[in-house]
């Protein structure tokens, strides 16, 4: 694609350099051969350029690229998204069921849907138009997937689960299986309490790979419009999320808890259950949240508390053994210290 | 069914109000419509009964239902877990095997079992009576699973896996891969050393989504009768876990490790190889346990210790930098504070 | 096999005892039989040796074996792994096509390779001699997979990922789903940023169940030669991995980590987004490394830091409330104490 045409697209770009020339993909600078276009960030990120190969760029406004040919953009990081989604090849199989797809009777595939080998789709369910099942995934019944969704290989999801439109599921996800629950009986067995209830995804929601959405024990465990789950991430049974939240890899939300819009959780936390995270919260890497949050809130460690009192103590904790030697020396100098009995 | 017929099947309870009330379903109440059972726990839940639209009830003794059908249980909980299987609608599939599954001419599929699409059996493995195997389930050869079993979609079961009865396998989960086991060779590089054990699910052991259990290097990871493993949970080589233990989400217990009867691991937590955890432990969320723990023990933190000791631990710890100014003021007030470099 | 046969396999090892001892197999010492070979690291190992029944040992030079055939090594535990793989039946599947698998015509398999029951082979992909793709693998487009590989089931392949010979996958691996890359739009919502570069796995890694990693952004996701990852592990995009390193379980390394050779990751441990990890150096378990790490570290904690910081600051930690208390000793000895208002 000529460089001018790529500006035009992206909104009216300004392009400073020869606009004739051709860009065929997107690169990073130090990878990036003459025919691509890679990005600056900012005036920061220009030594990398000396070194490069790259055709040309997105820079933002006045920043210098040594006289490669350069489309001006204001959001360069969002424009080279852009710019390389136009740039990549289109990978989407031919709309159609493969010959060993096994598409139960009663469902209704739509015809520009797209069904790989080895893909089951069970009774009533219900699979939208433009809409690709790749290889080995399993539908079961009465599922309700919509438009312009992708369903990566190995996928599953089990009975009565609803996707919006423009859902990503990458391979392995599981949604729908059981939640964890059970009572005791009368010997003081656990007995599985049934979970009636289903997983719904709202449009725009990706998932990471290997993530698991369980079903609700009654109702549903619903996930906002827009949300992104990373990978081997846990959801349980009955959470809600809100719109524009993100959960970073192998981070769990225990049951019944109701996550607020545009909330983060970074990589391996996590968020007790029934509790409630307020619009706009941020829980640190590797926070445990086990208390109701209020908007707004930005919360680290094991229990989470307040970022500046995280930081803080952590700072203080390694100072510790320093701090238990310097009262110490202060018992010594005032005197009738508590012996090491008194101590226990 | 009727109300007094679904009483007389939870063991001959009693019913105030219209027995022939009509019920379809189970609900929560503040979903459920006039042909659905709801339950209280206990008094302080009927507040949620006012605005709600549910036809009967399951309820303490004494406990004031606004006038509606009620069965009175001593175990809520339970019955309504109970009730919600006898009203739900059996999604069990027909028996038989799918013309697009794949079962190896030397193995034994009992003619009231039901094998999915595209599901796989290998040579030799035994598939056990109204054991049902969901589509694209995987059996590799000499796996045994016994009666009234199900394995969902997506699930690997490797060479040699043994399954009692009545063992609910969620989608995704792995059973048999290999242990995490190397020795340096001559170079100081990792050889490879072969995991020639098993996997072995006693009886009324349920695995959550994309759980993964691994061989014995020799001799066997053995899961006792009724434990709950819930999603993501890695469970390493030669593990054994007790009867009625518990394991919440993303937990990991290493190689070896031998956990008791009735013990719970909460989520994100863990153990260490080659340890002994005693009957009846409690592994508080995200604790680390990293020694021998007697029976009954209830440790938090990482590493765990015991909860009293957590719990105080954690509330120092974030007032530890006023801690520290007060040391300092102490060390003012006294005289002789030490300068910086001598605190380091 | 005859234990002269065996010993001279491993390198010529003496024996001593009957060297015509035939053994079937290798097991651990209290579970083998008089036809099975076992094996003693030390001398401290020697007490399980009464009650076996095994019948031939590995031992080092000198250590005592009760007058059974053994076979001298002063590696016993490398040449016990090397034993049971000469023993252990070959499993490998025989070669060719399975029938009811799916091989894109545009797809290379080698002759000598083996392909699994509703395995899917994607176009233009090429599958190596003697590899076995197991049942309901599957393999997108333009894949490329070495010699002798072995691909356990529900493992998921996407497009342009390439595995060097003797690769490893333990069933449902995931390699190659997209990064965790996004931009906020103009009006503040996720917009995702396309992943166009892809996963290399170099000769001899292994990857454990479930574990996932994802493509790169641009360029390569790059697992070096040797490295072994353990069950549910997640490598996010642009990560690279040194030589002869490993990640146990549940660990997680964020975006564009470069971790260098012979690094270990112990259990449920991780590192930060950006960082540089150095050779030879070793996280505890829970570890979670957020600053670079210079060439043979040793950490722990979270936030990781020197392990002996580490464990001194941790027994100080459970000793804190008891410092505390000492604090307010000396503060009502020197008087002054602050009240509690002043405290906060």
């Amino acid at each position: 694609m000529r460089l001018d045409e790529l500006a035009e697209r992206l909104g009216g770009r300004a392009v400073e350099g020869d606009a004739a020339t051709r860009v065929r993909g997107v690169a990073a600078l130090d990878e990036g051969g003459p025919d691509q276009l890679g990005f600056l960030r900012s005036a920061r990120n220009a030594g990398a350029l000396a070194a490069s190969r790259i055709g040309a760029l997105i820079a933002p406004p006045g920043v210098p690229v040594g006289g490669r040919p350069v489309i001006r953009s204001a959001s360069p990081n969002l424009d080279i998204a852009r710019a390389a989604r136009m740039l990549a090849p289109e990978l989407r199989p031919t709309p159609g069921v493969h010959p060993r797809a096994v598409v139960d009777p009663s469902a209704e595939v739509h015809p520009e849907a797209s069904v790989g080998a080895c893909a089951v789709v069970g009774p009533r369910s219900r699979i939208g138009a433009r809409t690709v099942l790749h290889a080995n995934v399993t539908i079961y019944a009465e599922v309700e997937v919509g438009a312009d969704c992708e369903i990566h290989a190995g996928a599953v999801l089990r009975e009565g689960t609803r996707l919006g439109e423009r859902v990503i599921l990458q391979p392995g996800v599981v949604l729908g299986g059981d939640g964890f629950g059970y009572e005791f009986d009368e010997q003081g067995r656990f007995e599985k309490v049934p979970q009636l209830g289903v997983v719904v995804l709202e449009d725009d929601v990706e998932v990471g790979a290997n993530t698991t959405v369980d079903r609700a024990r009654f109702g549903e465990t619903r996930i906002g419009r827009g949300v992104k789950l990373d990978n081997l991430v846990q959801i349980a049974h009955n959470v809600k999320i809100g719109e524009g939240s993100a959960v970073v890899a192998q981070s769990g939300i225990a049951g019944s808890t109701v996550i607020g819009k545009r909330v983060f959780f970074m990589a391996q936390s996590g968020a007790a259950n029934g509790l409630a995270v307020g619009d706009g919260s941020f829980v640190g890497v590797r926070g445990g949240v086990i208390q109701d949050l209020p908007a707004g809130s930005r919360v680290w460690g094991m229990p989470a508390v307040a970022e500046r009192s995280w930081h803080r103590a952590m700072i203080a904790l390694y100072k510790l053994p320093e701090l238990a030697r310097r009262v110490r020396r202060l018992e010594r100098r005032v005197g009738g210290a508590p012996d090491e009995d008194e101590e226990r």
